[in-house]
Formats: structure tokens, sequence, C-alpha cells
């Protein structure tokens, strides 16, 4: 049986704090990567200047998030600052089901969850430098006031606490390394044994 | 403090079947990542034609071996078709600190035995793409008879059943996708959360 026959797409989560720049290391990484599938989540919050519904996020009312969670079509959901973001099961299992790597982007305890439902999701957390650069760069957004820059470090803080659940620690130094060490890890988890017993069957019994 | 100051080299274990073209895949890592140590494995057997003492492994006497089995000079060791192949730990313990990643060429049992005394060390299988594609390789170096490759490829059978021993399992299909897929495993494995979590010491308690 050849290799892709078999294959799964991989499951990765990312997270990590406000102001970290994931946005822009997903972007690099999908750049060359455009197989993978980002899955966009949806949520409650009130779209951003720039962003766009079925892009940057499915955004939908609370109601409608609701009736989501009761009819069970979401893999996680969590609510954070006030609102609720979520992701659709239906839509990963069909591409992980057809060997297409799915990226999420999600929040702590949306992560713990998927580890949860899916222990084979790879879990990375992106973390800045330093908190003095998260500070900077918080700053360098000009979409916060000063008292919503120290919810968010503290906010940080806290997530920061959650990063042992995780699997890898990517440092988003630069982005173009940080894409380059997500994508390593994605290379590399695809070799993982159990993933690849398969490809050995038969040679224990070979015959010359 | 830096992520320099506190990094330790990697200790990767590379095993895989006679003829599945090891050392070309060592050569292609080692052209694209210099700063690697190849750690040059001691034994008893015979050098072939073209190998160099030093180089391709460092040739002593079944005398000489077993001195070294008896001072504790080893980190694991086996006898294999009738030789003695075993590897220095000073030496790499020396590289690990100093923040140089190391490569062990050994086979299966040396590797569990590395496995033992550093459960950090990542262990790496080289498969070929079928057993077909072996023994055609076998046959391709010219350096054994009929009966000689028909024990190799029985050895490469029982060595394959080791496989779930090891972290990673990598087809040697194309010799560069091979040392590519190496080096993703060594960039991802440097990201695993317990070797960075130092990292992220002190962001939790962080104000802004």
């Amino acid at each position: 049986m050849s290799e892709t026959q078999k294959k799964r797409g991989e499951l990765i989560v990312l997270s990590g704090p406000s102001g970290v720049g994931k946005s822009t290391v997903i972007a690099e990484l999908l750049s060359s990567r455009p197989d993978i599938h980002f899955s966009v989540s949806f949520t409650t919050r009130a779209p951003r200047v720039g962003e766009q519904d079925g892009v940057n996020y499915n955004f939908v009312s609370r109601e409608e998030f609701e009736r989501m969670i009761r009819d069970g079509e979401l893999l996680e959901y969590a609510e954070y600052v006030g609102n609720y973001y979520g992701t659709s099961l239906k839509v990963i299992q069909e591409q992980l089901d057809r060997g297409v790597d799915v990226l999420l982007d999600i929040e702590v305890q949306g992560a713990a969850h998927v580890k949860e439902k899916c222990p084979e999701a790879v879990l990375i957390f992106l973390i800045p430098p330093s908190i003095e650069e998260l500070s900077r760069r918080l700053r360098g957004r000009n979409t916060d006031d000063e008292e919503a820059i120290a919810r968010r470090l503290v906010q940080a803080g806290e997530e920061c606490r959650e990063c042992p659940r995780y699997d890898y620690l990517v440092v988003n130094d630069t982005v173009v390394d940080a894409a380059r060490q997500i994508q390593a890890i994605l290379e590399a988890e695809r070799c993982r044994t159990p993933k690849r017993l398969h490809l050995v069957e038969g040679f224990a019994s070979a015959e010359p």
C-alpha cells in the first residue's frame, strides 16, 4: 500500500497571546503551504476594521452560535472576553479524511478541548521573544487603549501558564523563522512512527 | 535568559537496514548542516574498500574494544554479524553540553541502549520505499554475494520489527527528501515544549 493511500491530514492547533503576531505567521505559513486548510472559526464578536466574514472569521449572532452548540455542530467553543469562538467539526473531519492538513487558530481553552476530542492533534503555542516585546507589539497595533493593553498582558500571562499542555513552543522572533519552524513540525509529525507503521508491514516476513 | 544560553544539543540516533542508503543520507544531511557532530563509531570489523579510519569508523582490535567495555568508556555497544560496534560516551556528552547536535549511526540493539541511558535521544529509523527496492540496492552495492544478500534481507526484516521503538520513520525514497525530513525532525524536536519552558518563565507574573 502506498504512503499516500493511508495518509490522513494533520490537525494543527495554533494558539498564542494577543499581539504575538499569530495572523502574520499564519499568512506566511499558508503562502508557502497553500495546501493547508485554514479553518475559519465562528465568532459572535464584532468584526475589526478590515476583517472579512468567511475569511478572518465567520461572524454570527449569539443566537445562531447557541443553536450550533445545542446541535453539536462544534468541535470546540469557548467564551473569551465576552464573546463566543468556535470551530466546526464537520468541515475539519472532511479535510482530514481527504489527507489535507488543517490549521486551527484557537485560544487555550479551545485547544484543550480539541486535544481531549482529538488526541492526535498537534498543539503549537506561539510565544513572543519577551514580554516587553509583546507589550511593544500590542501598542504598535493601535487597536487598544492602555487599559485594554494592560488587560491583554495579564491575559497573556495566564495563557502562557497553559504552555505545558502544548506539544511545541515556537518563538515568533521573525515571522519567516516562526513559519518555517511550524512547517518543520508538520513535516516531523508526519514521520512519527505510529503514523507510519503501515509502511513497514510485510517487511518483517519478506523473502529475498 | 536567552534561548542560546540554555540550549543543549540534540542526540539523534539513526538506524536502518543494510543497503537502505544511510551513509548517503548522512552525507547529504551533514552537507547542509555541517554544525552537526557525526559521532564516529568504534568497530572491530575490517575496513571496506574506501573506508578510512577515524572517518567512517574508528577501527580497533577486539582486545582494545573489550578493554573499552571493561573501562566503561562506551555509551552503547553491540555485536553484529560477528563484530563489535560501539559509541564513545565522553565525546558525545562534551558536544551536547556545548549545544552541538550529535548524530549517531547505530543499529537497533545499540539504539535501544542509548534510549535507555538517554531518554531524550531522538530515534530515527530509515526505511526503504519497499523490500524489493532494498534488495535492488543491496545488489547494486556489489559488496555481497547472493547468500550474504539473502542474510541481510532477513536481518532487515528483523530490524524492521524494532521500528516501534523509534520515534520517527523516514522513508529513503530520494536522498534529498530523506535528509530534509531528518532536518525537519531536528528543528521540530528543538521546539518541543519541555525543552523550551524556560523561555516562558516570568511571563505569567509579568506586569505591563
